[in-house]
């Protein structure tokens, strides 16, 4: 899919990715790397916690989103940069164990006012547990570039 | 301050955290592992890309940014989990060697409806570089408690 550009996103078209399991390693981890709160770093004090035991940080689960999408390259060759989120909801604890996919849809393609090269494009991601059931979600608006070759055409 | 609770928190009241360089080795490792695209890893890649060499994953600064706070220890004694975050805007790209700090105001502090032992605190984050510029900015709602003493008091 790296032949993606802002010409070829689809309102309504639909991306899955693959899945990957998160280990209370991992958890633990990250959380004391960059979100270091006892209920993520440490199973004993999460095990008094009123989610009942050791949860992802919201930022790991958010990073593996990131990385499960852009590992099937659809925006590997048109994304200029992320240039906003919003609406980002953690519906659920992430659990050691848990195996996680994403389920991201174009809800918005729009060409910028002011750059004939390029255009935004909105996406809502859903991220869901082995089990079906959503654990983050979130709009993410995307810069991506027009095909070179549609702009040679178009004489720029 | 580890003994903010619920109660604790004022609309209009603003948090400074410590602050914190950024290197290119960072940088590059954490996209390796999260946010995996050319110009945030690739120094070479980066250098053709238009915001004109290697910059951070916004995911990255995210990251750095949740930490400061964390440390400060203004949520350490109250805070469940976070609710749910808007209106987050990349505004600048962070650069190697940029030095980036937090500034977070409470914008809104309301009980909860359903449970009588917490409320939401609602904080708009600034990060800011050396320069004083924003490079990130959002609203985060936090699920915090209130004081156990207060609970007591109040016969729960």
């Amino acid at each position: 899919m790296d032949d993606y550009y802002f010409e070829d996103f689809a309102v309504g078209e639909t991306f899955v990715t693959g899945s990957e399991s998160v280990s209370e390693e991992q958890i633990i981890r990250f959380a004391k790397e960059w979100d270091p709160q006892p209920f993520h770093t440490d199973v004993e004090a999460a095990s008094r916690h009123e989610l009942g035991g050791l949860f992802a940080s919201g930022l790991h689960t958010l990073g593996l989103t990131f990385r499960l999408f852009i590992e099937m390259r659809v925006l590997a060759a048109s994304n200029v940069a992320g240039a906003g989120l919003d609406n980002l909801r953690w519906s659920r604890p992430v659990r050691p164990g848990d195996t996680l996919h994403v389920e991201i849809e174009t809800t918005e393609v729009r060409p910028s006012r002011s750059r004939s090269d390029r255009g935004y494009v909105a996406m809502h991601y859903v991220t869901k547990n082995q089990h079906g059931e959503p654990v983050l979600e979130f709009d993410l608006v995307h810069i991506c570039r027009r095909r070179p070759t549609a702009l040679a055409e178009a004489g720029e």
